[in-house]
């Protein structure tokens, strides 16, 4: 295989987008990741596009074909790919492995997802569109759901608190405040949510154990990266390279029923164990994470199941600021799904921009990790039943 | 880049199967690939599923982590892959590159699509989700009015008959009721259709100069593959293996008003030659063909794009009968998608798994085309916006 590099890199501010269509968003994002790459007209080889609801929220297919034609890249080849909130990380994954084949040279991979369209119940109904036709949602199992009953069972078995959760909420809200592209740019503390008159209503009960402030927001957006060898990066780019250095991608049970355990989450396990060992790492040597905080518990366990506490230790790790800028291991220094936003086909592409910007040194200094040399990210499709993960090294 | 050879290959009779779920169908023909192919459980290394409509017609998504479940091939990695009617083909392109790469050894490929449950306009409409949302759909410009398009100026250019083009229709008809997996085994006669007194009832006109009997019929149904490195195959199977000796694909305007010549189908040519130049062998080189005739007229366009025939010579190519079995070029002896059907998403790989057949020289003489050695696939996306190949070779 050969050594794939990531040569450009672009988002657009999440949030809501009324005036931009799928397509708009899609081809802001890609322009700016080809102007970083350098890359020239006539230049891309093959774009795939990461996105779960075009069919169903604006009622169009062939995205990616559209998406070519827009950005006069024809006669690229063009792809979509989809899994479910892990599209974009799947969409990274395919255009590695196309690069690594040595059949493409340069791969633009774009996620984008406008999903303001639909609001309360109607967006949930859109994102339980991955859970089981039969014998979830129609018995009101919703994602929101899942996470409440998985949060319930997280607090019985390992203690875990509301306050450990709200930590997770603080930490990313803070982070987003500082990140141009976050949807949500409003500070919360635990003083703002414990005592506040109205506190309750500020942040009603959502999914039991979980309240409004431990979901992310529904929003519209796009991000997108442009991938070639390594060993050409060079010819198009001044910037560091940033090398795929690992990768896993890994299912579970469609259900959550089926799980022997529904706290332990083998895909996110054996997807990070798959990425750590094709790089020849482990997460002791990562300096930072971007991970799927849909729900902050879920920051929390895959913090655990990636490898970077021991199962249990999740929640305590966040308390202590473990996970902050300057801590053991800095998390969603982006402000996360939780501030960032979660249009879902993009999401797991944002998560690579935003480690390629810590691995380039190029955040303002209260974003940025130090030195940042390796970084890792984790996409969770469905509920955790497809998961891709990343290892991303600064190339020296 | 690793050889790839398809190792494995399943299909469903196409039709109505009401009774069926779309992950019955994927279902249905990924157990046959996989039987086929004498592989074990767990070892399936990544499972790509084509299809285009499930999040609009099942309000479905995350189809390819629910069928790896339901096959028992957990943890395998699994994506959707998405390109319009060319979805087939293009999950197949992912997967070969996967392999390529060097990345995973067993994929496996289902393409499926449970349409039947639109018919009439709302099969148009779902059909037109591929189209330019502003500027064709809304002014009524649909898949069948494009295809009508093309024919009139065809005829205009060159001088195509209805003849010609019943021809196809005749041809593959014929086919289609040797082939126990087409949806339509309708014999159909020349004199059937012009000397009858009910022929304008039975084949009206449809898509000006097109008629009924010039379109595919709106199918369920699915198809699968399975691929390993061509040096692997024997570990798996005592069957021939097939090696997929060349793809291409290529992309041409989203819309045709945009094309300086639309009779000039850019994509065709280009995916075409790709294939060819990938695999070292030229069009006169292969023994039997597989073509996306969503419409008759695109049998003998893309018959000349892929370069067959001479521009303008294919509709005399098809009444001379060069195009039969025994004839210089024998096309669609499954019977195309005219007989076959088109579940969309399942097109592409059914063309892959009936030329696999032919290669194999398992198909009953009436439908075999002695001493195949090489043939050729071509999955027309979009109106030929997104085009892709492949030239498929017996390995000796």
């Amino acid at each position: 295989m050969r050594a794939v590099a990531i040569i450009g890199i672009g988002m657009i501010p999440f949030g809501r987008r009324n005036e931009d269509s799928l397509l708009d968003l899609l081809a802001y994002s890609s322009l700016k990741a080809l102007d970083d790459a350098g890359l020239q007209e006539g230049t891309v080889d093959a774009v795939y596009v990461a996105n779960m609801g075009a069919g169903i929220l604006q009622h169009q297919t062939s995205v990616a074909s559209a998406l070519v034609d827009r950005l006069s890249l024809l006669p690229a080849a063009a792809d979509a790919v989809e899994n479910g909130p892990a599209s974009g990380a799947s969409a990274i994954k395919n255009g590695v492995l196309a690069v690594a084949s040595g059949y493409y040279d340069t791969v633009l991979v774009a996620g984008g997802e406008k999903m303001r369209e639909v609001v309360g119940w109607k967006a949930t109904d859109f994102v339980a569109t991955m859970t089981h036709p039969e014998v979830e949602y129609p018995y009101g199992v919703t994602l929101p759901g899942m996470a409440g009953m998985l949060t319930r069972l997280y607090m019985e078995k390992y203690g875990l608190t509301r306050e450990q959760l709200l930590a997770v909420a603080i930490k990313n809200q803070q982070m987003g405040a500082l990140n141009p592209n976050a949807h949500v740019n409003m500070l919360i503390t635990k003083e703002g949510i414990f005592d506040h008159p109205d506190a309750v209503v500020n942040n009603p009960v959502a999914a039991d154990p979980l309240h409004l402030y431990d979901m992310c927001p529904v929003s519209d957006g796009s991000a997108a990266v442009v991938l070639c060898p390594l060993e050409k990066a060079s010819q198009y780019t001044q910037k560091t390279p940033i090398v795929v250095a690992g990768f896993g991608q890994a299912t579970d049970t469609h259900t959550l029923q089926e799980r022997d355990d529904p706290t332990d989450l083998k895909a996110v396990t054996l997807s990070s164990q798959q990425a750590f060992t094709m790089a020849g790492l482990t997460p002791q040597d990562v300096d930072v994470a971007e991970l799927h905080d849909a729900f902050t518990i879920l920051e929390i366990v895959e913090s655990e199941h990636a490898g970077f506490f021991k199962k249990g230790e999740g929640g305590k790790a966040v308390e202590k600021g473990e996970t902050q800028l300057g801590g053991k291991i800095p998390i969603n220094m982006s402000g996360g799904l939780k501030a960032r936003g979660h249009p879902v086909g993009a999401t797991g592409v944002a998560q690579v921009v935003d480690i390629v910007s810590q691995l380039r040194h190029e955040l303002p200094k209260e974003r940025q990790v130090k030195n940042a040399k390796i970084g890792f990210t984790l996409n969770f499709g469905g509920f955790g039943n497809n998961v891709v993960a990343f290892v991303l090294r600064r190339a020296e």
